[in-house]
């Protein structure tokens, strides 16, 4: 007994023990050690050279320094002269070392690109890092550290790089009371908060650092259910102080606005953008802005859109309204972003409504205003089709909006990698010029000559001492990132990236975590809503499976029915020719290819076509089994993903590891509960058995339907 | 799509329509037609002849010309005199009928056994079913009804049955404010009752028929943590009322009595058995009892156990108490069942306790007291060994007390089927005489000359309409007379035909509910306490996995940490003769089979042995392995049990299908529970891997441990 109570003793101070226990506080930034020997040189680390000391550089330098210290025992000598081996960093060093291809980088990599470069040879080595602003600079600098954390081989870098969008925000869905909607990860970063905010400096820098390392240039501070009290002094005190911190990161900062600001805060009869009185109040109020904060983004606004107001109001159109607020952050290279996301409830197929409404405007639009589109037609389901207004509005700014938080993803309790979804999205083709006419070119700039470029990403940040609640949902903020920054990288290659700064670069860990990341969006497609299915989840805080949900006087297009449209003879909601004839707003051969259920993808099928339970899929099983199989392999993959995960203990700090396994349970049971549940109501109409080689449900349909839950705020 | 429509309107009323809704009220007596062409010759049912008309006669009679009209097409025709083809039921029909073998039959049977033979041929064939006493002719009209339910083959019937054990009880632990204490399917049927005594004789009759079916003959109407009350006149004008209703069905009724009675509700001083005033109390209340009840069935007495009162609060035995009551019941043949079911908590290993108490009393009881002994040392758990008192008092009429009520088996939420345990317990070789004494040799008189044989039942009915909460909980009421019957009998074989009087006969209905019931019973010991493991309930409820449980000023040997022992070096409780000793109360070869852990069947191992969670198992596995295997097969198996379960749709009525089904599914989910909560409990002192094949836990220890619940009565 006496040995194994020794070997015991032995594995707990010797494996686990050892590694320390990690908040993930300093998400994918932790520079810690990395192997000695994954540098051909190490004396190239032990100099450096910073040219320029404006505050951008400031934290470039910093970053480095911090970098290079945590992660090598290189002893950095602060005080030397560049000779020998170095790091070079600064503005425009091709004029200072004459190094063939750094000029031809320079001119090719924009204002937001950088070069870097390894030159030299022998013990006279330089790692160059050089753009043509000091953003560039700071972007360069982040990428070197990230090679470093990856453990990539230096020893011949010769990179240029160029942001494939202009502007790459997130938006903060935040309320001004603190809470966040749609936000599981605490409440907001910004608002109410309790500390004074110099105690909160640390705090911020970090969240400043990990949006400087992927990219982030602009941030959205508030819900784009905007409260007008946003734009009084009270609130633009907070915006001044956070702007201030932010800009050494070239992160500007932006506010959703409410469109009624003008009556309700200004004290106007009203807030019709095309009254003088009103044109005058929004420009006097940019004015205020930008003497406080020069570099102010600009706007995001949410009108006539669920409730919230907007120049439909007084008969104007959104092309009014946005342009009225355009032509008052013009002066200042201000920007408008206004949201598509519009629908009636006695409107036709809600599917259809941004295009039906935007598209008319194209052309309409002030150069300065961005019409924000979201990557599906409904409301970031864990799967769409691409919005069909993508490449249906050649004479207008659009950008891409996602949701990085997971509104309809199992909240921060699932495991779901995003990158996969939006590149998805990102690689869809919208066929508006051709062939390999994808979202991502009808956007970037590169099809349509758009005076902007941008993209927003629905933020999971909260005050959760991980950021955003599950660890693993850092990797959604930091994929989003990159993909904003360039939206060619591949889901896999970013995983690994994240994984190996954030946990390990250990292929132990990664190959397995990896495998993990890459199938959990379409498990939780599956487990939740496969096959094109959409909308299934719970009243309001869209918590958990209702497809049953029948609430008094709601807006139909808020019910789950209206979208899954189950009964005797089918399931799913028939918007080809026949139905809603939502896909004529696809460019041929889409529209045809949707239109036919012979021909249109399976895995949106029911997003298109309503069709008989007994209808034989491309398997040769009825829709009702395929059904089945598709919640039941998302309960599975769930499981597997609970034991790659399990097989981690020990390549990882225990409280992360822990913290991850105690999610994956949760996910395991509610993959479950969303498979009973929908299930078992289709089942009523299908009334067809669940394959007898299926693991039988473990709910009861009439007891998952009196669950009931209270969370008007999840934070 | 109208095809379809029509398609799933025919299946609708094809398929599982016709078959009416079912609640379970009649239990196995439902009396469904069988097929037609089952019988050689359907006239003989056409005529009965019935000799005598005592009452039992009169419910024999009435049963079977039930069992013939509901069962068959034949024109019963009543009036008709003996001649041709007929049935003849009556006592000592070999004085009428010239038939060989049937003198020698009732020679044979008993008293309550019963002889079945067909004679005669061609046109005139009889049935005839004959006994000593109307008891063996109305369990003998039961026998024959039942092979008719079975559809067996009655064209060359000649059963000569006698029953195995002489007194065959239930014991309702009914409390007399109408709860049952390890209740689970609604309140007692004989207390507190709102409705009248008249308005439930049409209830009680299916509960005496459904008794006298299997031959039970005897019931203790009140819990045996008993209330002095129960002697007082308001109570015992109820038994007499039970008592006259249940005598025709030739069912006794006796009455668990609370050893202070003559204190508590006679005035008495005290209860000190040896005391004349309290003796004389005792003898004028049985007294009283008889002249109501002329064949009052006796006592069952708890006594100075769990807190109960009892003889050796004056300083006298068990004996002497026990005694008190038999002299005061000799005089009408009444008995005293006097539970060994005794442990202190400041005592030795209580496994060991009944046996140290007892034996030495061998010899000392009256021939009117049997000693009524559960199965295992401990308490009913899912797997216990037998208790080593059987065998060991070879001068005591000795019984086994089995549980019928799931105290330790999943309430009546969990399928589990009792006769695979029983059939353990009665077949386990106590070696008291040598191989082949089994426990029910040791027990039913021939092995031993017990002055009475006897074995008791502890009841799972309540109000529910279907009696037992669980529709197959009923098969373990059936299962148990059945076997107390006859111990000899398959537990294959009861369940087959309790299948099929109470569900269908059909195969593809039999085959895999069988095969459901069989396996339900070790699955249940694997996902709650393979291995040996037992006693790791919740607190006071029992309900649900609480290994952990510490409760302030507790009895320890109420909390499971005394049974389990589980720590860094190992788990299980050492009951060899380096711990407790306990195997030394069991005779050679099993003493020494049970005190080496490499001859101790692994199912008990931890019963006896505190292993390390490294040694190696049969298997080739650890401890720790074979135990997550162990619980992960539970729980497979309850999926299992769900997959082959709904199979059974349309095959019997949807309402019983339905609520299996329900049942079912909160096994299967309670099955995951009980697995989770122990391996996780486990495994913080095993600190090994749960192997990397199987599932990961979908609970979090943390949050198991909060699980409360409020059930001080649970039906």
């Amino acid at each position: 007994m006496r040995r194994n109570i020794l070997l015991l003793f032995f594995l707990f101070f010797s494996m686990p023990g050892l590694i320390l226990a990690e908040s993930g506080e300093n998400l994918w930034l932790r520079y810690d050690k990395v192997s000695d020997n994954v540098f051909d040189d190490y004396s190239v680390l032990e100099t450096l050279y910073v040219e320029g000391n404006s505050p951008v550089i400031g934290v470039a330098r910093n970053e480095l320094i911090n970098a290079i210290k945590g992660m090598t025992s290189v002893d950095l000598d602060l005080s030397k002269k560049v000779s020998g081996s170095s790091i070079l960093l600064g503005v425009g060093l091709n004029e200072k070392i004459d190094v063939q291809g750094l000029e031809e980088g320079l001119e090719s990599c924009g204002p937001e690109g950088y070069v870097i470069r390894r030159v030299g040879k022998d013990k006279e080595t330089q790692v160059v890092i050089t753009a043509n602003t000091d953003a560039g600079v700071l972007y360069g600098t982040f990428a070197f550290i990230r090679m470093m954390q990856n453990e990539e081989d230096i020893s011949a870098i010769n990179v240029v790089e160029t942001p494939k969008y202009e502007l790459r925000l997130l938006n903060h869905w935040d309320n001004l009371d603190g809470t966040v909607e749609r936000g599981y990860a605490g409440h907001s970063i910004w608002w109410n908060r309790e500390k004074d905010f110099n105690d909160l400096r640390d705090h911020y820098q970090i969240y400043a650092r990990a949006n400087a390392s992927v990219g982030i240039n602009g941030t959205v501070l508030n819900n784009v259910n905007a409260a007008p009290e946003v734009l009084t002094d009270e609130y633009l005190e907070q915006v001044v102080r956070i702007a201030d911190l932010l800009r050494p990161y070239n992160i500007k900062v932006y506010l959703s606005v409410n469109f009624s600001s003008p009556a309700v805060i200004g004290g106007l009869e009203d807030s019709d953008p095309l009254r003088d009185e009103v044109r005058e109040w929004w420009k006097d109020k940019v004015e205020e802005i930008y003497e406080e904060i020069p570099d102010f983004g600009g706007f995001l606004v949410k009108a006539n859109s669920e409730g919230q107001p907007g120049p439909q109001d007084y008969g104007r159109t959104h092309a009014d309204g946005a342009n009225m607020l355009a032509e008052a952050l013009e002066p200042y290279d201000g920007i408008v972003m206004w949201r598509a996301f519009v629908y009636a409830p006695s409107g036709d197929d809600r599917a259809k409504q941004a295009y039906t409404e935007f598209v008319p405007l194209d052309g309409k639009f002030h150069e300065n205003v961005i019409v924000q589109v979201k990557n599906g037609p409904i409301d970031f389901q864990p799967r769409e089709p691409f919005s069909p207004v993508f490449g249906a509005m050649d004479e207008t700014s659009l950008m891409i909006e996602f949701q990085i938080t997971q509104e309809y993803l199992g909240f921060s309790n699932h495991l779901a990698y995003l990158a996969t979804m939006q590149k998805e999205t990102f690689e869809s083709d919208t066929y508006a010029k051709g062939p390999g006419s994808t979202v991502a070119k009808a956007t970037d700039g590169s099809l349509f000559s758009q005076k902007h470029t941008a993209i927003a990403g629905v933020a999971n940040i909260g005050r959760d001492v991980n950021w955003t609640g599950h660890h693993f949902a850092q990797a959604n903020w930091y994929a989003y990132g990159r993909l904003a920054w360039d939206h060619t990288l591949r889901a896999d290659d970013i995983g690994k990236e994240w994984l190996g700064m954030t946990f390990s670069n250990e292929d132990a860990f990664v190959e397995p975590s990896l495998n993990i990341m890459m199938r959990s969006r379409e498990a939780v497609v599956n487990y939740m809503t496969p096959l094109g299915l959409h909308h299934l989840m719970g009243w309001s805080h869209h918590h958990g499976p209702e497809p049953w949900t029948e609430i008094e006087g709601a807006r139909p297009d808020w019910l789950p029915k209206y979208y899954h449209n189950a009964s005797e003879d089918g399931i799913g909601f028939d918007r080809s020719e026949s139905g809603s004839n939502a896909v004529v707003q696809y460019e041929e051969p889409l529209a045809s290819i949707y239109n036919n259920p012979k021909t249109c993808p399976e895995n949106l099928i029911l997003w298109f076509h309503h069709l008989p339970w007994d209808y034989t899929m491309s398997s040769g099983l009825s829709l009702w089994d395929e059904l089945c199989y598709h919640y039941y392999d998302g309960v599975e993959e769930v499981r597997l993903m609970q034991k790659k995960w399990d097989r981690m203990q020990g390549l990882i700090d225990d409280e992360r590891f822990e913290h991850v396994r105690h999610k994956l349970k949760i996910q395991s049971r509610e993959a479950e509960w969303w498979r009973d549940a929908c299930l078992l109501y289709f089942q009523t109409f299908s009334g067809m058995p669940i394959p007898a080689e299926l693991e039988r449900p473990v709910h009861d349909l009439e007891e998952l339907k009196k669950i009931k839950f209270d969370m008007t705020h999840h934070n």
